[in-house]
């Protein structure tokens, strides 16, 4: 009983794009071919002249995130239902421990805000940032459980989030253990203090310092060594956020050597550069890491050419220009992180695709298909066959649109790309066979998004896969 | 109007392999999917528990060869007959330019003995001989007649075959200019001569000194030339028939800095070794490049895994042992080459798959997809996809077999595999939507495979896209 | 007006060693050539038979340290005259800042403690360990005054010396600024700080935990950072006792790459291992980086064979058995470092040059030559030849002797290479054209030795110069 | 007994210059040191302001040269006369085995016209042409003699001088076996014939042809096989005359592999272009390799400075304009070769050590101690130091001139360094103790210069040692 056919869009498979239907059953992709063999009297699509992609992933979201006195003005309905309208059917945000409890406590707290509320299907990273011999004991079960990716953060020493090489070295090992990825915040805060308390010391207190006091030097040693020690264990590393081209040559070699490196970067940094600081909007634009230069670009646009950066994330953060005032008198006071991830797709396809940087067929497996086989989701996510989940997003690649802070969903007073002009844009999302968003009506359901059990394959925490 | 469907294969694409069904119309494929929305009522073929694999593609095949006295016995009808047997629906022979003619005019002469002949659709391989200005002219005009693909011998002084450093250089550069790829027969032909007249001097004349005066050295000497000339004028380059570890090595090197590099080897270098020129029935298994160690076999088999080694080819030639008997005397007096196309297919199952040195999905890009690409038939040949043609195998991975010499159409009197085993055969092969082999029946039809005007992608003369 | 000629000794030059003798006038070497041109009648040494190198020198010494509750029982006279007695002519001890104190100032002590005493001339690393402004502001004016080379401790928190990334780059910054060098006591805290909890929670308490929580990786990741950070600044970079093969691998790798940077080792981590730390005695030879396992020794030893390393000092320090039982319950409680600087040379010769694992113009360069041009001493000191220092060692290559601890001039309860034997040993040392001492008797003078004022040479600092 | 004393000159040792003085008896070097120490009343030379440097080598010269219809107008007296006034102690020319001699005969006839006759000690590299059973024998003794180092060709076929891969190979082989060295004039003949037919179809007849025909690939290719080959077997390799970037990136890589691979540039290719091929005396400019770019002399130099390249030879033939004309008509007529080896040495100073690419201790390493090590005739030659040969140049840094034709000793009508200004020049030539020429007058004999056995050190064989 054939449920919904989408007829003849550009379907975009892996290595190819095709003209073809797609017919879905029971949330599943059960026949894809030509529309003449389709069933008659069903509902159907007409996607001619559309793009038709496997619905996107976002592996790193932040989801009412408390954070330097500010708490973002969200929840997972929201955000859930924000982002799908720009194209992501599935979510992975963090399970950040506390101080003296458990991984699985944070698990379960991050489950009970989100199960229920979601729209679409979305998973957890644990995050630790207490290793106690509990804590170790505790990796096996998590990754049992389906959650075989972990974040640490290497920054953020006062709010409690900061791991050192003890800690990491030591998760490293227990995730390889176990069959489990270790993803990091790599940053070098010793340096980012010394540069952060020069500054202070000689009154720079500006936006701009906070780029200043993190130049690409404290990024790369981070990076540098989370490498080094990975190989020491001949363990997988996944680098969220990358953002500079020392970075990005890095991960070029290490992947050469067949070693299972992967690198993300966020749409930010592909769109925005250190100039953003300088405005008098500067402070908004303050992330970690931050803004970088031109050339940062460049190179991170050749990383997801040629292979070497495999996910494009949003990072997302939803804090206001009002929180962001916090900081309004010094650099280092102001609330980490920028919002936007319902642009994502649209900036990606009209600053990638049409510039001809990547082709749609890339633009598909940064967006979903490399984050569904990294985190564990594939082939039930990321790809369009026969089978798999019937997420899917139609992109509409003639469809111009300004983005102004009013199509926020999120009740923000900013927005990142503000006043930018894009042309391709999302018109329907699918997620699990049911139509979400159609030409920008909502028709989804609070609750029907699932929590997603993940199991990374052997091979890729062997070899660099995607 | 659907002619055919294929239901509830195992349906192997390029990373996933899928238990669904395929319909089939005018020679094409226009459905995959579940076997409920299949029409009704049309031919079908039912293939659960079967692989369904895209037809195989045979870049590197001599039909009807005459070489050092001997003529193969065979011709384009019983050729293409026999290795569709096997699976294989697309061959390319060479058209081996004659000394003081033009390529073209071995083209039309290889053309007249194939068109009308073949079962299975064909092209060929321009061979250069003659480096004549007036054949340098004609290299954009071959491309452009959709022949793209050339090979150079650097062996076979004598029988005027082989072609010295200047020409090679210059049919790099000429063949770049226009779009085109490289392939080349690289043995070192002054030390083979040198180690050759030696051996004959000192009164060895065994079939066993065949490899003895052709060790690694002579062909990773010709094949790091080879590399070394196509990197300066930043050309691609395939090389025909790999046989030895210092070979892979340098291939996987090349294409870690990203050079447009592809090997090939055929089957027998991967179940055959030089302990077999050393039995009685030893000259028969002489070949260019020689049989070489288990070591040698490791090294291709973990290449062809890693992805160093991009195809496996027959390199089939009919002689029979009556023939290789011209050369019973001497080991230089034996013609070269083995036979062996139609079960080259089964043995890399039962060899890669079945003894999990690859995946299926990777034993379907050696012997197709690959090729396909490298060529110039993709996607039109080498997947399966809606739009694609419908060259299918249908595999029974639970068929066992002994391969004896009567199985051969050929009339041999002898067979490189007599008396292997295998567990895996194909039981069906469709061309173009039409069965012509099924259970052993040939169904197929003289004249109905086509010649095919082939396009390289510019990508993967650029980078190693397979 | 020649003083002193050494007669027909085998002269160690850096590239030969030649029969022939040494006129020394002024503490100055002014003639090399055959006897028969020597003047008569002026006091002669006769070498025939023994080897003559150019006086050692040892640029990692602690005199009198106070470390972990415990002193060494030695100052500036003693400790160079105990040096002096096994063929070394110059030391450089480190002068370390202390916190809210100046770098000058520590200078300043040290040399107060020195002058007056010593019997050989001697230098000192200043140490930083407090960077504020004032410290900034005063490398030029250190270096300008000879003293070009500083030492950083990543380790020893508690105590105060560790200094964390932020100062490490930033001093570099300066030091390459103005023609400096910097050394590193390079170790991972962090990691090992959680082994050694883990181990102390888990009860372990024995010496050889004092290695195990000090595995490899805690060296190999500090080393490996030290060399990023300084490669980002294009500094060079010196490595104060390096111990493990992974560290060699890396200054091999660097060095090919033509970067200036440069290794030492130290007596112990060639001649004992990890496994000295099992016995009853094991708390004695608790010195950090710990020893290690003899296949670190071996890659100690190819890499001074082939160049990688360029440096073998004493890290002397002068702790007796009873100061180290401050730590009989704990391993992390022992007064780190082992005494031994007198046997350097003989202990290499007979492990070095009569197990031919390094010739002898390869020994005076390790403890001689390379020194001195690392640390801004040559041509001054460092090599026989007309015009430098007349610093010299008469060595006898077949003098047999078995360590014990009473050879130790210090009043000590124990001694590293208690037990070893040696076959070949110095029977006079030359200091500035004076014997000071002449087959065990000592003929030094308490204040003969100087302060050195150094210059490195530019070359050096840009390119691997030794 | 003193027969000479070289008095506070600079002398130039391997990494010190020094102003000191020397003694000489029985054409040794007895003493180096203070003037003051040196006898009195014996012969003395005043260099004070001079440099005192080894004696250069030159092991690459062709006496007497035949080649392409031309006979070269000089013998070894005059060779060896002319080449001592620019500073030349030793040279060592070939002996060429002629087709179905023994290469012991073409050494005997060599001695035969050199042995009396020279001014200078001399040796000769045994050139095998003709690699017949009985060659191959006679490796063993040809090494014993003294001759441990051979030339091949791998171009002028048509003289017969050329061998194939086949031969290369057997004989990288031998002389590995028996501890010698092979060195190689590397052109790749086939691509230069292609080439060069080519443009003779084409009518292009002009001396810049030459190097048109020559391009940088076909010396890159042919140096790049025998780098190839030579690892292949582990064996050591000499490249004769390199002129290119492309070559010298070669040797750094393989050198810093610790390959033992040797490469040597003559002065010519460093002070002269390809533009000098255009004018009108363009082909007495004619030589092979051919002479190259700018770039390349860059490359060549920073080869030099950096120990990648590690010989400056001469390559000395003494052909006149006159003989140059037997190819007026067309470059391929013309026979190769430039002379001028007189003037190596203050080419060498004026353009390396005045222009700062090189230090006077690295001048004098490329043109006599590197020389001396890599062909076994160090420390008898190549060094001033102690029982050394006293073969020694007084060289004056401040004398300046022009040099012209006449200054020729040979009847040259035509010098490839007419005109050029240099700034420091020779002044004195000493062999074995005996002044030869001093400001010009000639003080030698002809048959004072001996002939040399050579033995080369193993280590050289194995590690790049200079």
């Amino acid at each position: 009983m054939i449920e919904l056919v989408i007829k003849n869009g550009k379907v975009v498979f892996p290595s190819d794009t095709i003209e073809t239907s797609i017919a879905i059953d029971q949330g599943k992709i059960v026949a894809i071919g030509s529309s003449s063999i389709m069933p008659r009297g069903v509902k159907s699509l007409d996607a001619e002249g559309k793009f038709v992609l496997p619905g996107c992933i976002d592996p790193h979201v932040h989801v009412r995130d408390v954070f330097m006195g500010a708490t973002a003005n969200d929840d997972f309905f929201l955000a859930s239902k924000a982002t799908s309208l720009g194209g992501t059917t599935t979510i992975i945000d963090f399970a950040i421990q506390k101080k003296a409890c458990l991984p699985i406590d944070a698990v379960q707290e991050r489950r009970a805000e989100a199960d229920g509320e979601v729209v679409i299907d979305y998973s957890l990273h644990p995050s630790i940032t207490d290793l106690t011999p509990e804590t170790i004991d505790q990796f096996k079960e998590l990754i049992d459980l389906g959650l075989p990716s972990f974040k640490l953060f290497l920054v953020y020493r006062k709010d409690g989030l900061m791991v050192d090489d003890g800690t990491l070295l030591k998760v490293f090992e227990e995730t390889k253990a176990h069959g489990g990825l270790v993803g990091l915040h790599a940053e070098n805060v010793a340096i980012i203090d010394y540069l952060r308390d020069e500054a202070l010391r000689k009154g720079h207190r500006k936006a701009i310092y906070h780029a200043y006091t993190r130049p690409p030097i404290t990024e790369a040693e981070a990076v540098n060594r989370a490498i080094f020690l990975a190989n020491h264990l001949n363990a997988p590393y996944y680098n969220f956020h990358l953002t500079i081209k020392e970075g990005v040559e890095m991960f070029r070699e290490e992947r050469k050597r067949g070693r299972p490196m992967y690198a993300e970067t966020c749409t930010h940094y592909l769109v925005k550069t250190i100039e953003d600081l300088k405005g008098s909007k500067g402070i908004n634009f303050i992330c970690n890491p931050p803004l970088r230069q031109e050339e940062d670009q460049k190179a991170l646009w050749k990383g997801l050419a040629d292979g070497t950066v495999s996910v494009v994330s949003s990072d997302q953060v939803a804090f206001t220009a009002e929180m962001k005032k916090l900081g309004e008198d010094s650099f280092d006071m102001v609330p980490n992180g920028v919002p936007g991830h319902e642009f994502r797709l649209p900036i990606l396809f009209s600053e990638g695709v049409r510039k001809k940087r990547i082709n749609i067929n890339r633009l598909s497996e940064i967006t979903s298909t490399n984050a569904a086989k990294i985190f564990g989701l594939y082939p039930k996510k990321g790809i369009i066959n026969v089978g798999s989940d019937a997420d899917i997003v139609i992109f509409d690649p003639n469809l111009k649109k300004t983005i102004t802070t009013e199509d926020s969903l999120y009740s923000m007073d900013w927005y990142p790309y503000e006043g930018m002009t894009v042309k391709g844009y999302p018109v329907i999302t699918i997620s699990k066979g049911k139509i979400i968003w159609e030409n920008g009506e909502f028709q989804g359901k609070k609750g029907d998004g699932e929590f997603l059990r993940r199991t990374i394959s052997q091979d890729l925490l062997r070899t660099p896969v995607v």
